[in-house]
């Protein structure tokens, strides 16, 4: 089967001179390697014609798709659209059905349709549109001499949903791919050197279609099974079977495959248990809430809860001991556990957690140093704590006191 | 005086395929773009000898520097030095004092020197040797048919400290360069094409020297003004000249500059006027209150907050009229104005906020469809409320509705 091969093409001076992240090409990219598409080259340019114009004469010769994100908006340095159609040598064509989609959307939301909003559904008249319900600028698709040709906005959550309803179903169906099956195995609470020892023999032991990749970020492993062969139902069970020899080495670390997320897979335990959660945030400052509440349906289990950053708040609306914080301090066990059985009683639910701790960058004493957090979980019969003892970075610890809160819960909920 | 150009070209499989995300490119971009060095191309290629080959061709055509991150390691799969030597038709030799250079580093840290370490000192005859000093893999200078080509390490530390302490001061020397300034201009309220209408003629009559780039993302709308000229000093009076203009047509709009947040830009007006405030947050559960905390210092002017997703809590706890709620429902203007105050009062706080809404994707209905949030803004003297009809994304609506009731308390404030 004949390696299919791809180019992903930036366009934006923005990017160029640093003034934002491309993580669109590294999306599309990890999408593509999902798909068995082979990325050989990624390249920014500038929104300038020239450069443009060499950049997609040299894709099409080195690759067999090219993916072009971003320089569709409708002011006049965005260029993507005017160049395909000079690069295919075909017209510019006003699309009534994108103009009439531009036009709804901006009546939708109360916005003035402008003509300079015109320029929008102006595209070559070589293109199949890929609607983008999304936004306003279309995704476009070309079929010139045995090539693939996409145009994709740069807005990344237009990007993404374009990928998942346009692209990737077309992109099935336009080539003969390898059957190649993913499952990703997600972990939390262990270090990616720690858990390749672990998992050193079983790693040893894994067939030669099966191929294990580490891919870990803050605070979370991942760890990714690729399988490639004829039949997904047979590459399927052959994962699973080794899965099912994981589990034993590393099943406490596993919060859930795939998706899933640390947060859907603490709700989920909730729904199954039937139980409720309300959360005092104190350094975390809302963030678990946050994550919790961007699940659709969260209010089944979640409750609500507070962010009583002042010390005064913990007590006056909180109902924390006075004294136990003129005792020993916010960020103490005393404290976190009482915030935990606090806002358990108050917010009338099943389980309250909590987080109080020093974020930094200022705060730090010699006793309680920047990064020192506690956490804590209470369900009425017992109410468990836990130091951390993170990181100098503000963000950072605000991101790793979330993940271990969530943790902890999780834990005390599979017990 | 000529634009110098540079092209930065980065290696590796492990950013083509998605696993990492290329942080290197974009802060090599913005410093360059500092040094007034305008980077023309970026490129991307996997550990393969004839892309790397052809890639270096490309750049050297095109570009004045060519800086080229990663493929350093001591694997057989990092090939970046053995390929410019081949480039450069050069040989590859040991140099002595980076091989002492390794086998310190080592000793060091205890770690034990293979003959595996000795390929880090292994690099091409004619490249001028850039010290490393928190690594192994040196960085190395090339200047060929008036050309310089620089390899840097991919390992993020590494490379920013060999950029800072060798790279750009020599870069400094090499070239007479011309000096580019850019402000950015942050507004938010208002769409890039409104926003580009209101600015036709502004932007009409800007002069040669100073050029107009428009950066949406969601919610907000960046404008960006690069003048290139000799003397930084002038440039900046010329942007601020052309800012000023710009002031009575959009100054409603602007909430910062350049790296200014929206919430680094409400706390400032806070910590000004020395009030403090409090948010309720139903619909955008948390996020308002995490994006204040992430600004170091934020407890000077943030009291706390509550998620009272249930509207029991919403009664119970903030003690907003039950009445209120039975006559109007959780999401009406009657309601997200009682929260702003009460959150206000309960906090003991100058200013309350509040947000209650349907963020989707189920809970809708006729009269309130998904995407209609209420928020509000209560300084004790007066209370506003507002209606946004959003998106039927969820993630999106919360995102959304935090950007609003963060530019209603700025607005708000502005009075």
């Amino acid at each position: 089967m004949k390696e299919i091969q791809a180019e992903i093409l930036t366009i934006g001076d923005e990017i160029l001179y640093g003034q934002i992240l491309d993580t669109n090409a590294q999306w599309i990219s990890a999408e593509l390697d999902l798909l068995g598409v082979k990325v050989v080259r990624r390249t920014t340019v500038g929104d300038r014609e020239a450069d443009m114009l060499y950049a997609f004469q040299a894709a099409e010769q080195r690759a067999d798709i090219v993916i072009i994100t971003g320089g569709l908006g409708p002011t006049n340095d965005d260029l993507t659209m005017p160049m395909l159609a000079a690069y295919f040598q075909s017209e510019i064509v006003t699309n009534e059905a994108v103009l009439q989609h531009v036009k709804d959307f901006f009546e939708k939301r109360g916005r003035t349709f402008s003509s300079l909003n015109k320029k929008q559904a102006e595209v070559p008249a070589n293109a199949k549109i890929l609607h983008n319900e999304l936004g306003t600028a279309p995704g476009t698709w070309y079929e010139e001499r045995g090539k693939i040709f996409i145009s994709l906005p740069g807005v990344p959550h237009e990007m993404k949903n374009l990928m998942k309803t346009e692209v990737i179903p077309k992109l099935s169906k336009a080539y003969q791919m390898p059957v190649i099956y993913h499952k990703l195995i997600k972990t939390v609470g262990i270090g990616e050197s720690t858990l390749a020892e672990i998992l050193e023999e079983w790693e040893a032991q894994l067939p030669e279609h099966i191929a294990l990749a580490y891919l870990p970020s803050i605070g979370h492993v991942k760890l990714r099974l690729t399988a490639v062969g004829d039949k997904r139902s047979t590459l399927a069970q052959d994962v699973d079977q080794q899965i099912k020899q994981l589990l034993p080495l590393a099943g406490q670390f596993i919060y859930g495959y795939d998706a899933t997320t640390l947060e859907e897979a603490v709700g989920n335990l909730l729904i199954e248990q039937n139980k409720t959660i309300a959360f005092a945030e104190s350094c975390s400052g809302g963030y678990i809430q946050h994550k919790i509440t961007t699940i659709p349906g969260s209010s089944a289990f979640f409750q609500g809860g507070i962010v009583p950053y002042h010390n005064d708040l913990k007590v006056n609306v909180l109902g924390v001991d006075e004294e136990i914080i003129s005792a020993h301090g916010a960020v103490s066990e005393a404290c976190v556990k009482a915030m935990a059985e606090k806002v358990r009683t108050l917010f009338k639910s099943d389980i309250g957690a909590a987080s109080s701790g020093i974020a930094g960058p200022g705060g730090g004493t010699t006793d309680k140093p920047v990064g020192t957090v506690w956490i804590a979980f209470s369900d009425g019969e017992q109410t468990i704590a836990k130091k951390l003892q993170l990181t100098s970075n503000r963000s950072l610890n605000i991101e790793l006191t979330q993940i271990s809160v969530l943790n902890l819960v999780r834990k005390s909920l599979k017990v």
